[in-house]
C-alpha cells in the first residue's frame, strides 16, 4: 500500500490540520505546564486487538504536521493483519509533540483500522461467490477520503466517490425525467461520456427497461434471490449488476448463486467499531 | 434542546459546508441530468429503528445552507425517543436541493442519533449508582462539536472539550515534572485558575500524593473495585473521582458501591452504531 | 439553461468572492471618494459583438454577493445568440455596487461568452458528421467550473472534469504497468467500477490491444484519416472512439467519414477570444 | 527576471494549490492505478511554437508544491525568445508527481507565455513612437497576479493593480461628484496622497477642466488623432496622458505623432492565445 | 461617514468572524448554561469617557453576523464627539446573541474610538499650521483596515495602505540601487505609473538629489526645523514633503513655519489608549 | 520561555501569514523596483526603550514564513529586561526578505513587548500583597493568542482564554436563571466538570448566596476595601476571590490587606503603549 503524497498535499493535510486544531484551540495546556523545553523521547504503537491495520501514513502525518522532525519507524505494513500486543511502530521526537498529537493520530488510525478490519470480514464471507463488495456514500462527514481508502485496504472496492463523479438514477430522478428510458437518455446527453450510468430498479419490468435504455450498471433494490437471478438472466451481460442492502451471513448464503456482480454496504463505513490501538512506553532518550 | 445559532455560525456551518463540498466537488450530475429547473416537492423523514433522535438542527442546516428557502417542519423534538416508522419531519423545497443534500444530512443525523441512543443506554445502566457518565476526546476527527453534543442529548455529560480547556496530568506529564506534587504545582502556576487540575493515578500511593498536592479531580486508572473504594476513602471529598475505562454491565455492577463520581467511556463516540433513518415518499407539490 | 444554486453555494461563490477580493484588497477608492452614501441607479448590459451569451447567472452573482439587494433583470436567456447592440440585462441597485462589481462581472461574462461562442462555431463545423465535440482539461487555472459549463452552453460536451473522475491511460501509465493489457487490468482493479477506462493509442497494434483488454474508450492520437477508419473498423463498436487534436476546417473535412465518435479540442477553453460586452447608460433613479 | 519568493508565499502559492485541487479532488486515479510506489524519472519541457517564455517559476512551483523533492533545471531564462523545438527545462522527480502536475503546470505556463508573446508583439509595433504600452484590469478572474506579471515580461507596463491602489474617475464618478473639478477635489481629500488621480475625458472641454483641477493623469477616451494632439497641447506637460482603446496597426500609425504617453489594451490579458508548449520524453532514471 | 457594505463583504466580515471564533471556539458555555431558548431583550451602548466615536458599523456587524435579526439603533453618528454617559445605541435581539457578542463588539469599538479620539487631538494641535497629519503602517496585525479608517474618522489622512500600493525608497533601497537617482529611475521603470514615488532623505544633499531625480514625495527624516525649512526651499514645490517622526507639542511648535506638507505618526495606531465604552441595562422585552 | 512550535503550527502561523498578506496584497513594490535578485545581508534588532522583551519567536517566524532560509540569532531571551541601545538579535538572509518582513515583525514584537513591560510594572506594584494579577478578554481582535502570552511573559497570569473554556455568571446570566443559586446549579448541570464556576457579585448578600451555591470563584465587583475584607471573611476559603477593576497605585494601597486572591485588569492588553524597537544597520554580506 502506498503513501500517496499528492493526496496528502491536495486533500488530506488540510483535514488533518483541522482535526488537530479542533483539539488544540490555543495550546496543549497540560503539556506546556510541565515541559518548557523540547525533550526527545520515543513511544511505541501497539495493537490491543487483532485486526487489519490501516491509516499508518495518516497516523504519521499527524506528528510530522506538528513537527517535521518527528520520526515514525513502522514495524508493519499498511493492510497487515496484526495481533494483540504487536509492536507496529516506534515514534521518536520531541515528547511534547508525541503527547499533543497522540489522541488525534489514534482517532484516525483506530477508525480507519476498524473499517479495514470490518470490511475484510465481509469480504471473507463473500469469497468464492464471485461477488465484489462495495462501499457507499454513507461515510462520516469530512472523513470520506480516509474511510473509502480504508475499505480498499480491507479488500473491498469503492463505489462512486461523490455526487460529481458518477451518475446514479434513483426513483426520483426517473420520475422527474418521466421514465427510465427518458432518464437514461437525458443522462447520456448531459453527463460526461466518461461516466457510466447506473439505474436503480425495484422490479423486473424496470430491469428490462433499464437494460434496453442502455444503462451501464443496474442496481437491484430489495429483490428476492429469485428475482435477482431472473434479473441477471434478463440483463444477460449487457450491464453490470449491483445488489444494495443489508449484507448478513444469511443474505450472502442466498446470494451466492444469484450471479450479481457487486454488493454495496453502508455499514462498512457507518457502523464499523474501531480497532483498539494504543501508544505506550514513552521514554526519554 | 436548543437550536444554538451562535454555535452554527461560529463552528458548525463551516464543517457542514465542507461536508457538502466533499460530496459535491463540481455538481450533482444525476440530478442535473434530469432537472433543469427548480421543482417544488416535499419528502418525509422517517425512523427505521427505535432510538433517541439527535441532530435535527444539523439535518435542517444542511438543506438551508444549500438553499435558504427550504422548509423543515419537525414532528419530534431533539432528544425524543422515536419508534420505527415514526414520521419525524417533513422537508419542503426545490427537489434538486432535497436530492443533493439527502446523503450528507442523513450522515450527520444517523451518526448523532446513534451516539445519543447508545449513550442513553449506558446512562440507564448507571441509574441509581450516583455515577455520572462522561465522554472522552476519542471522537471522530472534525466531528467533535457534533459528537459531544450528542452525548449530552443522550443523557451523558462532557469531559473537557480539547487540550486547550482542561488540564489532565498523565504519567508522562508527571514524569516530566518529576512527580505528582511537582506536576500539580507547575500546573497551578502555568494554567489559568479557571481550569480544574486532574491527575491520572494508578495506585493508592499516587492517589494520596495527588490529593495532598491539591488535585481537583483524580482519575483512578485500571483499579479494582476494592482499590477504588479505598481511593475514595483516602480522598474523602477533597477531590472529584473519575473512573476511566471499558464500561460494561459487569463492571458497573462492581462499581455500584465504589463511590466514584464519574465514569468516562470512549465507546460513546468511537463505537456507537448509527441509528437507521431515511428520507421517503418524495413527491411534487 | 439553469441557474444551479447548489453549484454556486458549493463551488462558484467562493471563486467569485475571491475574484472580487483580487480587485478590492481594501476598498474601491475611486467610488468612495465621491459617494459617501448609497445612491440608487440602474445600468444596461449591452452586447458589443455578435455571439452566444453565457455566464448570465455568474454576472448576476457578482453583484448579489456584493449586495444582495441588487436586482438583475435579464432580457435574454443563457445560450441565446445575441447581436451587437442588444440589451441583455438591466442591473438596478446602489450605484457604488454597480461600479465596484462591473469589471469582475464583465471579466467572467466576456470570457464565458467567448468560449460558448467559439465552441458553437466548431460545433457547426461538425454538424452532420455524427462527431461530438469535447473539451479538455486545458482550462484556465481556477476557472474550470465556469469554462467547462461554457462549452456545454456552446453546444459541446464535457470530457472528464479532472484527474479524480475519469481514468485515462497514457503512454507513461502504460509503460509503468508494462503494457496496455496490464494497465487496463490494473485500472479495472483499482478504479471505481463507475468510471470508464480510456486508453490513448498511437497505432493500430495498440488499438487492437486496447480493445481486447476491455478499454471502454480508445483515444486515437495523431493518426491519419485512413488509420482512424481502420481503427474504427478494428474496434467495431466494442469501445467508444475519441480523436484528440487540433481541429481545423481541413481536419474536419478529412474526419467526416472516419466514423470516430468524439473529437476533443483544448482550444475551446485555452484560446477562445472574449466576446465584447459592456455596461452602459448608468443613471440615477 | 526574478523568482520572487515573497510573492509566491503571500499570494501565488495559494492560487496554485487551489488550481491543483481543482484538478485533483480526491486523487489522480489513472496514475494511482499503475504506480503504487514512487519511481524516479525525468521529462523535458519543449516549445511547440516560437514566442516569449513566461511563468517558468510558476511552472516549477506546481511540482515543488506537490513534492518539494522535484528538481526543475531550466535551459532558458524568463522572458527569453524561444523557437519551436527548444528544450526549455528538464524536470526530475517521482513520475507520479510529474504526471499529476503536468496539466496544471502547463495551463499556467502556456497562458502566461501567450500573454508575454502577444504583449511583445504590440510593444514592437509601438517602438519609436515614445508610447508606453499598459495593461488593464480586464484579466481572467483569479489570474491577475500572473497575467499582469506576464505583461511586464512581454515588455509592457502595468496600469493600477486593482480598485484599491489607484484612483480613476470615470463619467459616473464625475457625475456623482457634480463635475470634474469637484470630483478631483473629493479624491484629493479622500484618497491617500501616494495615489495619483486619473480622470477619464471624452472631449477637450473635459481635458481642460481636468488639467486645471489638478489631475495627475488624463485618459483620452475615444478621441480622434487630431483631438488627441490638441489635448496633449492643452495639457502641456501638466499631466500624463493615456489613450485607452483598441490598439491595432492602423491606430498606431495614426497615434505615432499624437504625443500621448501611454496606451492601454485589455486584449493583452483577455484575448491573447496561449503559446503551445509540451512535456515530452518522460523516462525512468 | 458611510457604512461601506462592499468593504465589509470583501474584507471586514472575515476578520470579524475570525475574532468571534477566537472568542467562541466551541460555544458560549456561560450563556448556554442558563438560556436554552431565545429570549428577546435590549441593551444600551453608553460612553464612559469623552471622545470621538468610531466603529459603530463594525460594532453592529458583530451582532448581525451572529444573528442577522439583531437590530442596532444608533443615537449618534460615526465621528461624533460623545460625552461620558451619552446613550449611543440600543441593541435589540436574542439576549444570548447580545451576551456572546458583547466583548468582541466592544473590543473593536473601543479601540477604533480610541484611535479616532487620539488622532483628533493631534489634528487640533496642527490646526492653522497647514500641515496634514498622516498615519503609518505601524498598525496592529490584522487590524489595519479598521485602524486606518479610524484615523480618517479622527480627522487624519492615510499614508499608503501597504507595501503593494505605494513606493517608498528608504536607505536600503537606495543603497541597493546605487544612489537616489538610480533608485528613482528603477522605480519609475518598474512600478505602475499610478503610484507616486517617495524618497526618504536624511540631509540636504539627498533632498537635492531626490528632487532632481523626479521624486513625487520627499520624506525629511530626523531633520532640525532649520534643515526642514531649507529643504522646503530647495524643493520649491517640485515635490510634496513629509516629516516623519515623534510628533509632540514642542515639535509642532517648531514645525509650524517649516512649510512641510505632511507629518506622519505611528503613535496614532500603535499607542492610542482605548476609549472606554460599555453595554449596560440589559433587559428582557 | 519556550518556543512552542505546536502553537505556531496550530494557531499562530495562520495569523502571522494573514498579517503579512495584509501588508503585501500583490508584492513589495519598492523592494522589487531595486532588487531583482536575492542579495544576502544582515540587520540588527535594537531596543530604543527600556522594557521587557516579548515575542522574539513571533518576530523570527515572520521572516522564516517569508523565507525559511532566514537566520535569526538572538542575543537576549524572551522575558529579559532590555535597555535602550541593547542589541537583541541579528537577522541574516535575503535582503528583500528582511525589508518586506520588517514592519510586520516589528508590529508584533513592539506590541507584545509593550504588554509584557506594562504588565511587569503592575506586577511590581502588587508585590508582597499576595495578590495575583490577571488579564481579561479585552484583547485586540485576532491578537489574543499573542497578547495573553505577553501577559504571562510580563509576570501576570491568564484568566479564561475565551467564552468556551470558562464559566462566568454575570448579572444577566443570574437574572436569566432566576437567581445565583439556580444559575450555579444550571452551570454545574450543563458545563463540563473540568470548568470552575465563577460568579460576579455586587454586594455581600450575593457573596453569601454564591458561596453557599458552591461557586468556585467569586468576583467582587465595585466593592470598597471594607466590603472586600468582609466578603473574604464570609467566603472563608471556600472559594477563590477576584477583584475586577481599574488597578492604580491608590487602589492597590487600599487592596493590600483585603485578602483577595486575584485582581484582573483589561488595561494590560487594551491600553499598554508599545515598546519602541527598531531594525538597524542593514548591510550586505
Amino acid at each position: 500500500m502506498m503513501e500517496d503524497l499528492i493526496k496528502f498535499k491536495m486533500n488530506a493535510d488540510e483535514l488533518i490540520l483541522q482535526a488537530l486544531r479542533e483539539d488544540i484551540t490555543s495550546e496543549d495546556i497540560s503539556t506546556n505546564c510541565v515541559m518548557k523545553e523540547a525533550v526527545m523521547g520515543s513511544v511505541q504503537l501497539i495493537a490491543k486487538e487483532d485486526g487489519i491495520i490501516c491509516g499508518l501514513h495518516v497516523f504519521k502525518r499527524v506528528f510530522t504536521l506538528l513537527d517535521e522532525e518527528t520520526v515514525v519507524e513502522f514495524k508493519v505494513n499498511e493492510g497487515d493483519q496484526v495481533k494483540v500486543g504487536d509492536l507496529m511502530a516506534v515514534i521518536t521526537g520531541d515528547i511534547r509533540v508525541l503527547l499533543s498529537g497522540e489522541r488525534t493520530a489514534l482517532n484516525y488510525l483506530q477508525r480507519m483500522s476498524g473499517i479495514a478490519t470490518y470490511t475484510s470480514k465481509i469480504v471473507k464471507l463473500l469469497e468464492g461467490t464471485g461477488i465484489t463488495l462495495l462501499d457507499t456514500r454513507k461515510t462520516t462527514p469530512n472523513m470520506r477520503i480516509f474511510e473509502k481508502y480504508a475499505v480498499r485496504v480491507g479488500g473491498g472496492k469503492n463505489h462512486r466517490y461523490n455526487l460529481s463523479d458518477g451518475v446514479m438514477l434513483k426513483d426520483n430522478h426517473i420520475a422527474a425525467a418521466g421514465g427510465i428510458t427518458e432518464a437514461v437518455k437525458q443522462a447520456k446527453d448531459y453527463a460526461s461520456f466518461v461516466h457510466k450510468i447506473e439505474v436503480e430498479t425495484e422490479n423486473l419490468d424496470m430491469v428490462k427497461e433499464a437494460v434496453e435504455a442502455g444503462a451501464d450498471i443496474i442496481m437491484l433494490d430489495n429483490m428476492t434471490p429469485d428475482q435477482m437471478k431472473e434479473a441477471v438472466k434478463i440483463i444477460d451481460g449487457r450491464a453490470l449488476t449491483e445488489c444494495s442492502g443489508n449484507v448478513t451471513r444469511e443474505n450472502i448464503e442466498k446470494m451466492k448463486d444469484t450471479g450479481v456482480d457487486f454488493v454495496s454496504s453502508g455499514a462498512l463505513t457507518h457502523s464499523a467499531p474501531i480497532l483498539d490501538i494504543s501508544m505506550k512506553n514513552l521514554k526519554r532518550i
